[in-house]
């Protein structure tokens, strides 16, 4: 169970709002590489684990938990950034009208507030579960296997995605107390990918290869299992370290496969009758008057 | 079953098409608060209710109904606002260019439509079942859960949310015709309001809680049931009605408690074989050659 | 920030693994009515709370950590639920074959996997952010609307419909840790309800209405803000608390109004050249050869 | 603006009721062929009609709101078809307990329920706004373009898979009453197919090809708009209506292409400073300490 | 299987980059009208499909694949579009300043990228299988219903809104490259309208109608099945090819019916004990201590 | 641009169809680690690519050709499968009537198809975009960051699931063909994680880390960059190669940290007039009469 200190875990201050930037912030609330995500992602698979020992169970834990700190320091940010947002006519009027002018077509003061849509309309100027374009989070992009390997590898994509999207928001903005909020996340996002190797290789790494490592690859097909396959039209490939060489787990050499059928064309014959489909393909004839 | 007269319920003028403000009407029709939400909501909660009285599910019926009608006026509104939106690079050519030139980066003309998406693409500049960011309406918003006490709430809930939103749209507005339209709106939301409340009235009020009251409360966890649940690392807590005094259904009293781990540390054991986990997870070794 | 303690918040025994009654629980965890729409709701409203009083945020901020606490017991549910459930047809084999064979309609050990589909295609026996129709959650349900009391009756809202699915729940199974954990969830339930009823009454009670009371009445369309519309052919409405007599608020009369067309037939007019529409509703010639 | 009747457009009878053809229902309820679908489209259509007459507006409206009507008979069937779905273990233990006992591999009481999720669990044996596999409408499926000629054969594509679907249902069921109910809406299928084809008719049938027919084909490129392209690897295609004869606007002939690049291979070159791409895409060394 | 040639169908060119014509051009990949649908649509009807003949599978299989080499296109012209958007701060400031002074409200540099959102924060200026607001496709849009006939109306319907689509982007920009992309698409969207019907046609035209046509029609309410139904309080109704003379198989006559319930009033009778209604909806006592 | 051969990369033979492995093969198509995701996957990547050599863009355009592919394989798979599925009350009448009687709670013929629900109804037994809980996909699961590293082990994750599950399907049949059929796929899905884990090695293995590798270490917060944050109350945690040694990318030594507020108790402040916000939120009077 869980317990909530009010103090966030890391300072948001933002010294000059700006609710394009709130908008673009709510990419790493409410986007597929954003910190509902990781965090969502890193419970499930505690919550989810089976292996003899608690130890993943337990280590993911921790990280889930510090995210949730994380999604609240950006819901700060986002909420901060809104401040000076006009929520009606009044306030946009008092505003540069040049914009409204011309961007509205018409009513000047009702124009600014169109840029933040739900943000301002839905939420009165708070940070919303969404991403940068207002795409609600879908609990579908939590990745939790089963395999504790493969959910190590979602989890260092999950990282690495996060951090180019931290790093691009870092460039994005000039605002000071943003850039160090950033700066701290981007830091945690380096070590986030860190754990997640180190799991990786704690998990025996190469020898977790193929995964899952728990089926034979005696059962595989194995004369295609390291075989990179060249589908252009005349035959031509890019080399490099997956067209030759030993295979990353050490068990093989990679070699190139030139792709081709090896199956026939697929015969699925007739529709069948009361299937609804048209006569023809039934075979029989239209059944009208 | 159902008719219809072309008729507006209630007129609709635009004085200054506002394409930006279009887009903002849009959070009323395709939002999780607009009109297609209440009106798809009474409606099958009226045709799935159960009762020995038919008398909610009649004025259910009512107002579904009428809320066909507003969905139809917003429509109507979206599409005369943006009546001005330019539709082809000729057009907006003719407007000001001074904020293609600045916005677009490079082609002056093409840079307005940009603004208002899917309702100048997809619709041909009329309004969508879609919110303010082009997030079309989802079906899981219609709350009918078969229990005509939550489902009051659900739509209370949805009437002051809609208030909510539409009191914001009159607010960001100056065009007369718009606010007209909106000030008649507000007033249905207030009944609305008015009127789901009078229903949880008239099914006994507090008498109806807690929903469902046709569960055995002797069959509750009776210990917990009335505790404000500290979660706070440090115990501290915010006083206030939900921390003393009489509980709202005139049965206890409210009171606090710490919030700790009654519970044990969950115990999932060891994966399954031919459960595509990880060797390790099954306390196998790895099944490669 | 956030901490967690590894137990669990109160016990969760399983005596019979049922994979059916995991798929149902699935509904407590990722429906619409769910602990994870609760828990994320709470927060969201804490995180973008703006008050005189930080009162209400506190508030917020127990019962969202509380939550979390809940989706933990309930993940933990489904994976002990489904720990029978086999996973491969080998397993399957060793079970009772009739159903395999009639439902199937060939292999027999294939069956009744499928009727718990991703649970353990997807996550390996395990509990996902789904429905029990394994619907992934969408978080466009996190209602936060930035005016607390139209959140609170949105939070009374998700309580009673939560605690409808809850009581179903309890209802439809008879394995004794199950009910034990359930009449726990529905105590709970029982005073969240209470919990945000009484923020309603510590806001003003009646006093809060119309949501939002800070746009004022005077500016509403008030020959209609308390009317019952009747929309029925023949005129004929139930009557009710919503029909006469003082309205909720307390500052008017119930009335009732059969509705009838205040606007006129609207007229949007010609389709504009360029905007892709067909020639006839331009007025122009076909532009074809 | 609408009315409504408390009477149904045509009797819904179930003899016997079926839970399982419930769920097979709700596909015409909720299903992207089902009613809320063409309900919604057509009103859509009409509500955002722009053209110099308002007879497309005006019969758009009628057929609308006649599919209102056969939503609620579908919810009506569908309530009717899971009145005696168990809703207890109480009650499912009076049931046929052999089931139970082989498909939830331990309670035999929950089992039965589960087959019916949602509607069971979130609406209390009512219909929901879903398909036959619990997954939610999305209004995504609306089809209103703007264009009235494109927007005709969107109904006629959404009458004739709505019509597959009838039949479907009609076939999948021996239930009089429900046999009865279905044969009326095959029966409105069919005049709404013909009734969409009557108005590509009266828009000029052929004179309305290519639609848009607003845009000059001379604009298009005429060297390859009647060509069949071919891309298989062998050249070899289907000889049919489309390779060869006069097209079906008249105003050209069949042609066969053998697909080939026309254009280079794109070239993007090399990712920009700041743009949070590996260094080495950038063409800089990496910048780490 | 597949192949592919790094080379385009048809050459993608841009003069002046135009980051909001980018985002307008997302709606031809991932809007519900655009690419990825009509390949992915294409490609399950074939892969599905049942006759006697393969000459339908064959003809989808190669416009499926052709599809594959538009998103392709449109990708690359999304890319160039998007290569002069600022990625950072210091990028931005070196452009025009006055927009993003007077948009952002705040720091000037971070104004613009807002405007791209997800295909820069999340793609590195690449495209993106989203629409022009940014919502990602949905494969609920891929009709296959199993009936040839049904498909082809389906497909006819993407072609023309398709195309509507393609020339709404054609008016809306002026760089000449796109225009040239574009008017190649535009012809080739002509071509598949004429492909759809034309295979109509070699389905037996009107021979195949009503869809499903191997469903007997003697079956079907034949009093009703080619009736327009009117539904305006009022009986009128608007005169066309759809009220009178004959129908457009050739079977009958259009004849005008005022709607009216047939039905009676539907009767769903209390709520069961157990369901977790209220009460109320039982017909019994509340169940409170 | 693309081109087809109408023959199955590999064979495709079902010995005994079945409908349920129908359903669950479905994942494989549809789910979020299925096939239509990495062939998605890797054409966006591919597309958007931005790097001074394309070697990475060429390579991903074979394997996400060869994808396309294997969608074809398992579509064809789905259809066998159903092959046997009734489709009609006569047809299930003549299956073993036992299943239905029980089932269906009454009509027995129409039973059994329930369990296929929209691979039946819509799609008229074939396959469709969708998961084995009949759940469409969804685009924003295509990860194309614009960042090859991290997509690289996007890349990794997804075929890690994707073998994942592949085994799982394995695993649950003992039809030969479709054992056949997989351990083909599961040959390709090894391949594909040696070819994704080759290319982040051929980028430089550790000396791409931290994703992005373009961003300035120096200007992340280095006191935490390597630190496992701490979150348990009691401050214990799981040791592990995590919380101690080299870091992954050797530059470091992993430290522990126990996790506590750096920051403050966030303040928003009042709610602002014209935002919508409750009375005492402003800190106003209600604006009611």
């Amino acid at each position: 169970m869980y317990y909530h200190d009010k103090r966030l875990q890391y300072p948001v201050k933002v010294t000059t709002p700006n609710p394009q930037f709130a908008r673009m912030l709510q990419q790493a609330i409410g986007g597929v590489e954003g910190e509902i995500r990781v965090c969502m992602q890193y419970f499930f698979q505690a919550w989810g684990n089976r292996a003899p020992t608690t130890k993943y169970r337990d280590m993911l834990l921790h990280t889930a938990t510090e995210e949730i700190g994380h999604i609240e320091m950006l819901a700060t940010a986002v909420a901060l950034n809104l401040e000076t947002a006009p929520a009606s006519a009044q306030e946009a009027g008092a505003a540069d009208g040049i914009v409204g002018a011309v961007m509205g077509g018409g009513s000047a003061k009702a124009s600014i507030e169109g840029l933040i849509h739900k943000n301002l309309l839905s939420a009165g100027l708070a940070a919303m579960p969404i991403d940068s374009d207002g795409v609600p989070f879908n609990m579908s992009h939590i990745y939790a296997s089963g395999n504790a390997a493969a959910d190590m590898y979602c989890n260092v994509a999950a990282e690495s995605t996060g951090r180019v999207l931290a790093t691009r928001l870092y460039n994005a903005t000039d605002d000071q107390g943003m850039k160090d909020m950033l700066h701290f996340m981007i830091a945690r996002d380096t070590m986030h990918q860190q754990q997640w190797l180190a799991a990786i290789e704690d998990m025996g790494g190469t020898e977790g290869l193929p995964i899952p490592n728990s089926f034979p690859q005696s059962q595989e097909h194995q004369e295609h299992n390291y075989d990179f396959f060249v589908t252009s039209l005349d035959g031509q490939y890019p080399e490099g370290r997956w067209t030759g060489g030993p295979t990353m787990d050490g068990r093989g050499e990679f070699t190139v496969f030139r792709n081709q059928p090896m199956g026939e064309e697929p015969v699925l014959g007739s529709a069948r009758p009361d299937s609804a489909a048209q006569a023809e393909q039934i075979g029989e004839k239209p059944q009208t008057i």
